[in-house]
């Protein structure tokens, strides 16, 4: 019945968000003698208008849009994650729910092993040995964890006490909704890049989530995503 | 080419809302036996959910949607408004545009005189006298005010310098984005109704814009709307 | 060297809040004819001003004060802890730092068993039975789990990867700071109290965390935490 | 009784702020081997710890600190302030006060004349000609704005009503209260310097008002400050 896996899910439930929701916004505070119709017909220019909103870092018309998307992925990814103030969420509550026994482990191409000293750490790939231990240790742990949160339960004890056992990675899901600022500020820290100008150092698998997030984002404002990379993946 | 005006308006440029998204979002928390396919078939159910999500104080599922809406008001009413921190905004500038000579001036239903003391105030209705006063005293103030704007701006005045005369009467307009909870906590401070729990004693200007921003939501979302009248409307 | 214990920890590190902070705050906006060296010579119209700002929900001048808390509590709480999005966060990490093995056992007056449906829970105390059993299953569980973690440390694994084992009863700490009008809406979701107007329903666990800040706040605050309790513990 | 002055207030009202706070509040985090009050005796590290923080964008140890600011500035002053959302705020109310006559002209060293395109304005000295033009006949629109106010007072208007007419040059005043984090934001956006990363054009009033907060908070954190300089100006 337990569940072992590596992938993390990123799905778009839904969205009101286009690059062109940036230029309307945008038309409001500057509007010019270029009406928004003839930006469509040149499309170099709203290019251009996107870039320099990014790189003189006027914010605000990023935020007029909305996704929302639903994540599945270890608890200790939405300890992270819960740390970025300007997103909604709804997440699996262990109080209403039982939770189900799906457990994270990491996938061979993880790193495993941590080099250097706090602000300087590497990561470099574990043995074969260090993998099969891991594994190993991680789904006995596991099992053995949710075997106690039954037998509590089985005893009649509440969900959220049973829930004291289970270990932080346990699959949860939820609802996140964003505007375009925040998910740029969320992939400038919990994204790696070589364009990024700012050093950072997320954990992997929160930056699994991220990687899935931004290519679904890039589909829906290609402009906006094109100008975060050439401005250094900073949020405006 | 001055414009005098008593009205307010809002349009509802684009949204992502509707009861729905406050129901999968709920689920997702708390999901049961039973699926949302069987909460559509049963709208007694959904209506349900929702009124214990308000009632409970469960806030969070009512953030997954997004309106955004185009509004016009004078800079008085945008000064209040913008205090409104969960909200996104891009307002016309000063800076960037050459301001239009389009002013307010109270219709005879605003009632114009105050009573009472401070946490106390009443309005009570003008005089005919008053309104006259007020119609005359506002246009030829407005009036010289915006000659004293173009005078600048002839002789070569920055835009953002020389609007420093011009008064908060001024209209200016802006695309607002929010979402249902934070729409809530906007119209529970700015709107008077008989079904509020809680007093408030908004300027009648700002409750102008709510009012016409509620009719617009209700629409959207029927049973929230719904809801929030009869627990109090005040925010979740 | 394992530890199990029941209760939480809650210190006031530093703080920068009184009354009389929310008195001139509100005087900036108000200001009239008595002067706040009045008001020190008038305690009990101190009160009143205190009391109308929190009845007609005037929030802001609740927020010009600064309150920072170290606390000590299962994991499983700050996760709640954390969906709290005006306050300030600083928390232990398991990137950084090996976890100490200190886990949450509840006390034999935590009430175990849950009864009623969804919005409608009650719980009921335990049998002794039960909260042997309890008691057993989390410690083995506990010290199970902190024995992989320590395995998988051994043979060379990172702290970021290793600690998915470790379970959400584990104690962490963090930093938490904060101003009244967030502490107030976090009491008000955080705490049961018969002169509350809304109902609500906190898992106790941070319901014991919230009563140890409420009780610290009162006194710097009695002013407030009195006004507070008299309309309703809803935050203005 | 028309007063007209070229000067913006900032004073620190109170705060509770260090670059101590920074350090405790990272070593929750973070804490390794060395003590608190090792960094101390060694205040070379304690500064490469800030800048450590400040250059990966750590940004949370900086929020467990506050400073109330009492600001005196034009009204157009407030309106891009208050756009700042994190800050809390309480301003002087048109509502309950009868607002005092004193108004903002530019000093003689307030580049008056804006040259180039949106996005590459420049702005350069004004003549003495359009600097007296500027002093003469805003003074008059002024005075002329305070008397129409003045005359729907007397004639029994509500003060709400009759403020219509006032100009965004009125001074207004309020209290502001940040943690240093949002200060460094707002001055990473309202500030010029050399060695800023990220260009910005803020107004020349409102960078008044932030070169005046930037010198009060320098002096209770100097490592930050020297940290924020030494990273870019741009906020963690």
């Amino acid at each position: 019945m337990v569940k072992i896996q590596s992938e993390v899910t990123v799905e778009l439930v839904k969205h009101s968000a286009s690059d062109t929701d940036v230029l309307w916004a945008a038309r409001v505070s500057t509007a010019g003698e270029q009406s928004l119709e003839e930006l469509h017909k040149d499309p170099e220019r709203s290019k251009g208008l996107i870039n320099f909103l990014m790189r003189d870092r006027h914010g605000s018309p990023f935020e007029h849009n909305s996704m929302t998307f639903f994540i599945s992925a270890p608890i200790f990814v939405f300890r992270e994650f819960h740390r970025h103030r300007v997103w909604s969420y709804n997440e699996e509550s262990g109080r209403y729910r039982e939770l189900q026994p799906v457990f994270y482990v990491p996938g061979r191409d993880r790193k495993l092993v941590q080099r250097g000293r706090p602000g300087k750490y590497e990561f470099v790939d574990g043995t074969d040995e260090q993998h099969a231990l891991v594994a190993e240790t991680m789904e006995a742990s596991y099992r053995e964890s949710y075997a106690a949160y039954q037998r509590m339960l089985e005893a009649g004890v509440a969900r959220e006490v049973a829930r004291a056992v289970l270990p932080v990675g346990l699959y949860s899901s939820m609802y996140a909704t964003c505007n375009a600022r925040a998910l740029m500020h969320f992939l400038s820290l919990r994204t790696r890049d070589e364009r990024a100008t700012v050093p950072t150092f997320p954990q992997r698998e929160i930056e699994m989530v991220a990687e899935k997030m931004e290519a679904l984002w890039a589909e829906l404002m290609p402009l906006t995503h094109a100008a975060f990379n050439a401005n250094g993946r900073v949020s405006p």
